[in-house]
């Protein structure tokens, strides 16, 4: 699969460590949600109208002026690793890789696009960019999906807008989400009364792969709970305003760390760089710990020779189907725990 | 005061890691008791009676051929730093340092011979060896007490032998013990049971500073329990046979170590050489573990870019008075937590 292994030769755009706030926001991503009028939702349709909908899509996202450098790939053939890599990626979901029959995935070679064809909708577009940046984002998307509107004929409703197979994603179908690195909020035990908050402002806090995963290495994906009855721009809108005011907490937060106990903050996060470049066995659950701790330690200047990109680098290129693919074969998971540990070493010991 | 600090300068004969089996044993150690026969045992002298005693031991230590490049030393003057110094490089007890009052202490520059005088006994005598090599020891002790007997007259039973003021230590009033590393015993669970067998043949293992002190960094201080009824050549015999199976059960635990869970003892033992060229907060207590880490992987060629000698300098220096002593102030707890990173980091990136 040359498409796929190509990807590991590129860093992912959005993992770049640039654009607004890149200190404490990693991405922003837009993701909509768009079915056909004349084919049942994914779950509805039988096999015969899954093929139809996903060889109509692949005509449309093929002649699409705006998708010309993509990649289009039917999930049927991918082998188990390829599809935990390109979730790995977060080119798509663990849903789109768990039932591959007559889905497929397109994406572009700087992973700014992707959609999935067939996941709980007929299409599920995600456009993503580094740092704080959802208009852009929103743009791209919007350009991409006034396109396909000339081409496919969606599910529309004039009351409800856009149809969708869950409610919750009925009206503009868009769901706005930022990735933050939060971890000055968690050190001060601040973070769980804060996501608290959030959920009152029509805001969900999930982990790092999305809805169901656990919070790891203080990274916190933020996103809108309701699509209906807003428009895009209001969505955005109040998603950028409590995320602007998260930021000022998180930045609050770090400045009493380094006011109230920098010796203690300063040891925390040498000691995790210590053990990153020492370990020769590690998981990938502790390698996300303390490479956010490196990631805290860039930002707060404790820590100069390595750059934020070199990390994010890391945390990708560390995921069990990244070494996988890297060694080009599969290995057990104590395997992955000895090349993973030499790659971390290996990079980190320029 | 000159004398103690000259000590900071050098490294204790004892700890530069030569001499038989010293991947196990770091030292070897003789320590007798002797007391004057016509002034009472120092817990029941008064002032002057222990200060007559001080004196008359003074000048028989003066006198003698083989103390003459000696330092001698009243402790009533000694700051508590100087006294918790000399306490540290294992020249004197504890118990010598808490009640200082007509005591005093005699050593030479290299640490081989140290002397106590008013402790629990009269005199005292210590005489350190790297290695396995309590045979050395022994000689260098029986030289200097019969010196010592032919100024002192000292109390003395035919029938009991030299007498004490504890009775355990009466008889020929030697104590032989060896300080050894058993890292491997340790992490394969079988050092209980060993010290448990150990005491039914005669002999006691105790902490890094003797009697009443904790097991830190795997170190045991093994030595015999019963003086009475026995010659100096067979307690000597007795504890040397029995460490030698020591030594055979650890190196057998260490190849073990090494078959079974080889990835895992490197890992351990790169993650504590990591974390003490990392940390700027550090404990004695974590600092005698990690360093016990790295004396292992020196001894089984898993660390080959510092020595053994070194390592020991580091269990030494990183206490807290010797800290003190280096700064030339006295620092509190959490000071010295910082400046014993400081230092082992200086030390270690070479």
């Amino acid at each position: 699969m040359m498409k796929i292994d190509n990807l590991l030769k590129n860093m992912s755009e959005w993992l770049k460590g640039s654009g607004p706030h890149s200190n404490i926001v990693i991405s922003s991503r837009i993701r909509s949600a768009r079915n056909l009028a004349d084919v049942p939702f994914t779950q509805w349709a039988n096999k015969k109208q899954r093929d139809e909908s996903r060889k109509m899509i692949k005509s449309a996202l093929e002649s699409s002026p705006f998708l010309k450098k993509s990649n289009y790939l039917d999930m049927d053939g991918l082998s188990d690793i390829d599809k935990q890599f390109l979730v790995e990626r977060h080119l798509m979901s663990r849903e789109h890789a768990s039932t591959p029959d007559s889905k497929a995935l397109l994406f572009d070679d700087k992973e700014i696009v992707s959609i999935m064809v067939n996941e709980e909708d007929h299409i599920r577009m995600q456009v993503m960019q580094s740092g704080f940046n959802l208009t852009e984002a929103w743009r791209i998307a919007n350009e991409i999906d006034n396109d396909l509107s000339a081409r496919l004929n969606f599910a529309y409703s004039e009351k409800i807008g856009y149809l969708t197979a869950c409610p919750t994603n009925a009206g503009t179908g868009v769901r706005a989400s930022m990735m933050l690195h939060l971890p000055a909020l968690m050190l001060t035990n601040q973070a769980n009364k804060l996501l608290q908050t959030i959920s009152k402002l029509g805001l969900t806090a999930r982990g790092f792969y999305g809805e169901g995963t656990d919070v790891q290495g203080n990274f916190f994906q933020v996103s809108n709970q309701v699509t209906l009855g807003r428009t895009e721009e209001e969505i955005i809108d109040n998603i950028e305003r409590v995320i602007s005011q998260i930021i000022a907490r998180e930045e609050a937060a770090r400045k009493t760390l380094l006011m109230r106990s920098k010796e203690k903050l300063v040891d925390r996060i040498w000691r995790s760089y210590g053990t990153l470049r020492s370990a020769h066995i590690i998981t990938s659950n502790e390698t996300i710990e303390l490479l956010s701790d490196i990631r805290l330690g860039i930002d707060m200047d404790i820590i100069k020779d390595i750059t934020t990109a070199g990390i994010n680098d890391l945390f990708v290129l560390t995921q069990p189907a990244h070494l996988q693919k890297m060694e080009k074969k599969s290995l057990s998971a104590s395997e992955r725990d000895l090349k993973r540990a030499e790659l971390i070493r290996k990079r980190l010991s320029k």
